[in-house]
């Protein structure tokens, strides 16, 4: 691993659970909003309902769109199931909105910074783009570039969008490495010759829930948290 | 004009000329490299084959290609009138590569730190992605996000390049303010529906040169320099 991080020159961070808390970041805002709603199960259902949704436009029963519409569709689809059918359109966009604002994990920002000195960081996330802009600002996370689904008019794990980042940065694809923890988009990357670093993240989808963190031999690091992950790289 | 500027939400900045001095940056680099050559004469030889060049990829008369390769066609066009075609393949490929560390106009990095607090603010350049980060890692500029014209494949004035940034941030045409040091560009956002704001830059093109900074009536704001511009627009 010593050896093949020297050629390393882009890093592209997934967002959801990776840089970002978005299950205690809602569960929050939901005790805040709707204290007489279980906001885990809420959060949970609402996150459940993203994979298919971006699967329904990538078949093309859906048009391209951006997350914040799939995230609308899948809310106005769950809160009758939470006896929050009540809520007008004006509150639904605002609750909508809570995804531009998620917290970050405690360390992500310290580590960004450190890693931003050494490589070029990016977002390479299927948020679209004001969503990540909106959350930096929020989060004061110090991209160089934000990246997204959206430029590349193609959801992760399509190849078009690990290359894609090679491709703007002038960079071979083993020159950019995905961070992010979930194995599935790293195991994508690799396959379009990405380097990969696996971030355990093991409260991901809240306490109640179990989140596999265990090693997968093939990715280049494997960090218990970004510091964690910017040690190995600096060589702290 | 007081009234409109509260609608603003997205500052989008040209570059060259606007944020940072090419001209300057290129004669110094110049001045080192190669002191024999008349600098600011071969600085506005390479700059002016930028707008042909991109003119030829928007007739279809060269394909669509990043402004880092539309640099090097100039470049190489123009060494032999500079005495300085003995410079091999790496000498030209570092030699085109100033373009992404040109220095920032010495308010530019305060100016945008202040307005950052208070907007969106994002570059709308022609210069390509890899460019426009590399030069804001050169030289701090605080960007929430990097557009390009390489995002939208299409270069200024085209309006698919003013109107996407309003896309792309879920924001109306009039809630884009294009900043800019120069009148056309200024001119295609207005017809596109964007705000705009004209900066002073009376050494853009060197001492020798002079450059037209007299105001436009239909611009939303007129500003001698980004600070000018940040007092305007924070009501200071």
């Amino acid at each position: 691993m010593q050896s093949m991080h020297k050629n390393i020159r882009v890093l592209a961070f997934d967002i959801f659970g990776t840089v970002v808390d978005w299950h205690g970041s809602i569960v929050k805002e939901m005790q805040r909003i709707a204290p007489e709603v279980d906001g885990d199960r809420f959060t949970l259902a609402w996150r459940s309902g993203y994979v298919p949704a971006m699967q329904k436009v990538m078949s093309g029963i859906l048009p391209w769109m951006k997350i914040d519409a799939l995230h609308r569709l899948i809310l106005d689809d769950i809160l009758p199931q939470f006896g929050l059918d009540h809520l007008d359109e004006s509150q639904r966009q605002d609750l909508n909105k809570i995804w531009h604002k998620l917290d970050p994990w405690p360390e992500s920002v310290a580590a960004l910074s450190q890693l931003k000195s050494h490589y070029t960081i990016c977002t390479l996330s299927n948020g679209n783009v004001s969503l990540l802009t909106n959350m930096a600002k929020h989060g004061g996370l110090p991209w160089d570039c934000i990246l997204s689904a959206e430029i590349f008019k193609k959801y992760k794990p399509d190849p078009a969008t690990y290359l894609g980042v090679a491709e703007l940065f002038d960079v071979a694809p083993g020159q950019v490495m995905l961070v992010a923890a979930h194995q599935s988009d790293l195991a994508a990357a690799r396959a379009s010759g990405l380097q990969t670093a696996f971030i355990e993240r093991p409260m991901e989808y809240g306490a109640k829930q179990s989140n596999d963190i265990s090693p997968v031999a093939e990715n280049t690091f494997h960090a218990t948290d970004l510091l964690h992950l910017a040690d190995q790289l600096l060589d702290h």
